[in-house]
């Protein structure tokens, strides 16, 4: 099975460290040791792309290793790109409807993406439709401590070339491990009109 | 005209100047003064309980009084509820449709709210419709420093009793004079199926 | 050997967790699940006694089973209760002299706790003084975030009787478990006139 | 009489306004306006170097113009450079005695830098020392959310071109105008030996 892809960013305890041994090593002028838990653009937008090749990753492992491959990767990206292990994610996911609108939970979260869960009988699997591509393009950006949030369209391209363009928000946290993981996470298909 | 809705939530700079002088006025043993810019459940339920009236608030203004009110109401509103102040605020309306989703300015979000902007021609006026009562239940929350995610159903129900449910994200964030200011709102009509 | 003083405060992970299953067992009323990654008043005040009874305990391991048993206590303690696995500590301990005043590493704080570091050749052991008591008096707390900064006196009596106060200064971070670090640690006898 | 030192940082507001109006006025592909709130080491080292400046420039003050002059100016300066605005700040000066140790409040503050002030008699003005420079050599800084904690030496040079190294950390918080303020100061003189 291929492997789960990177979600790892800038872990900062390491690069406390690195830093740490650098100034050991140098004269008094050296640069500083400097611990910083704040989140940077740069490792948002590389786990906004991760998340997009996570979510291509899970289809094609479905297409060509079957179901239970999917949904064990799928648990893999979910643990790895999500925070269920700090508690209930904010997850409104595109295509859920009443009463299982919100997926606080790991469980949730993992019947929307591969399906196959009794207790979630609407679910088909969004990560099972073909995506080939996944286009992330920001309306704007909000960074505030550990946490980073962005709004903006993303565009979901099949393995037949049709394009589907949602409303996405989602909330990054920066774990201790310096792991950007999503903690909210709302998407919307456009408003058609009246 | 009426004055726009109390947003004030609890001003942590008056309560710790109250700290101080409570403590400059007790034994050693008293309490010790304490500044604390972290944000509450309770403000949360305040500040989203002052934005369902205030959008009351907005559209009895333009009953009773007309659109002037109405729109000055409305710029009091968002200067007082929402953090446009600190930049671009990440607003998806529930309404709203490309190329203009996303309201990252005042002027957008005014737009929104009343309508009669001619660079918005799409815009209604989303506060006009009528409301007479806003119910916000949520699914969950999520505090971290001084910053607050909510994420639920709100429903509004308007003067003849009919009534509609969106998915709502939003992200409260407490300023210098302790007024929580919303940097993040994401609306969204359920899905209703392919 | 006894056991390491428990450090342990609120784990907001775990509470999270009961909060989520809490909510899910309860009618749609119930209460709404919450993280929340921000410190409190009485979590700083449990850090803070806690860390005065760690300083007793590793005197006292010294004095009923020697220094070895001190020595890995005390190493248990600044695992558990500092920040050095997030990279350099801010940590100026009370008795430290030029060039080594600042111990931002883990091996410069076990030096000072219990001494015995030929790379540390000033360093007596600040933890074998036989202190039996410490008492917090904070003059003011500012809480931020995941973090809270205490300052204040502290004063520690030996078993003889004698006591000591210096001026401290703390800063604790809530880690992702929830437990308190402390990651700035001033600490200095009081100015006695020129 | 001469202007207050220059304290201000990185506006954060004005930088995204200008990140906003730039947005609108480029194609699609240009830069996401973004919002953030966080600190950076440059703005540390900016807050710090202005804290030194501003010292001395209460010593010329005191000087050339007169006691009124510099007390005049050290108010600007602590209004401008410390949060007593926002509550008490945690202030313990290198040279204050107890019972009046912590500086919580402005007067406090006031009194410690020029003197002058009945209340605290012991209080003789740290800024009328005739300092001429000041060196600030970071050993540790510690950016967390929208906070920074430096630890470190600081030397003062008096007309006479005697030195004076205390050992400090400050606690520079960021507030909404993207100003960096301190909102804790501990500063003591090297422990000299039993």
């Amino acid at each position: 099975m291929q492997p789960a892809p990177n979600l790892i960013t800038t872990p900062w305890r390491a690069a406390a460290a690195a830093a740490l041994a650098l100034a050991a090593a140098l004269p008094a002028a050296a640069k500083v040791p400097v611990v910083n838990t704040t989140i940077n653009e740069a490792e948002v937008l590389a786990a906004q792309q991760a998340w997009g090749e996570a979510l291509v990753a899970i289809g094609k492992a479905h297409e060509t290793q079957g179901p239970a491959a999917a949904r064990a990767l799928a648990g893999q990206v979910i643990d790895s790109a999500y925070g269920y292990q700090f508690g209930p994610v904010l997850f409104k996911p595109t295509l859920t409807v009443a009463p299982q609108t919100f997926r606080i939970t790991r469980e949730g979260a993992l019947a929307y993406f591969v399906g196959g869960d009794a207790a979630y009988p609407q679910d088909t699997g969004f990560a099972l439709k073909g995506w080939r591509q996944v286009e992330v393009r920001n309306a704007a950006m909000f960074i505030a401590a550990d946490t980073a949030t962005t709004m903006g369209h993303v565009t979901f391209t099949d393995r037949d070339g049709k394009r589907t363009t949602v409303d996405k928000t989602w909330k990054f946290l920066k774990d201790d491990s310096g792991k950007l993981r999503i903690v909210v996470h709302h998407s919307s298909l456009p408003y058609v009109g009246p």
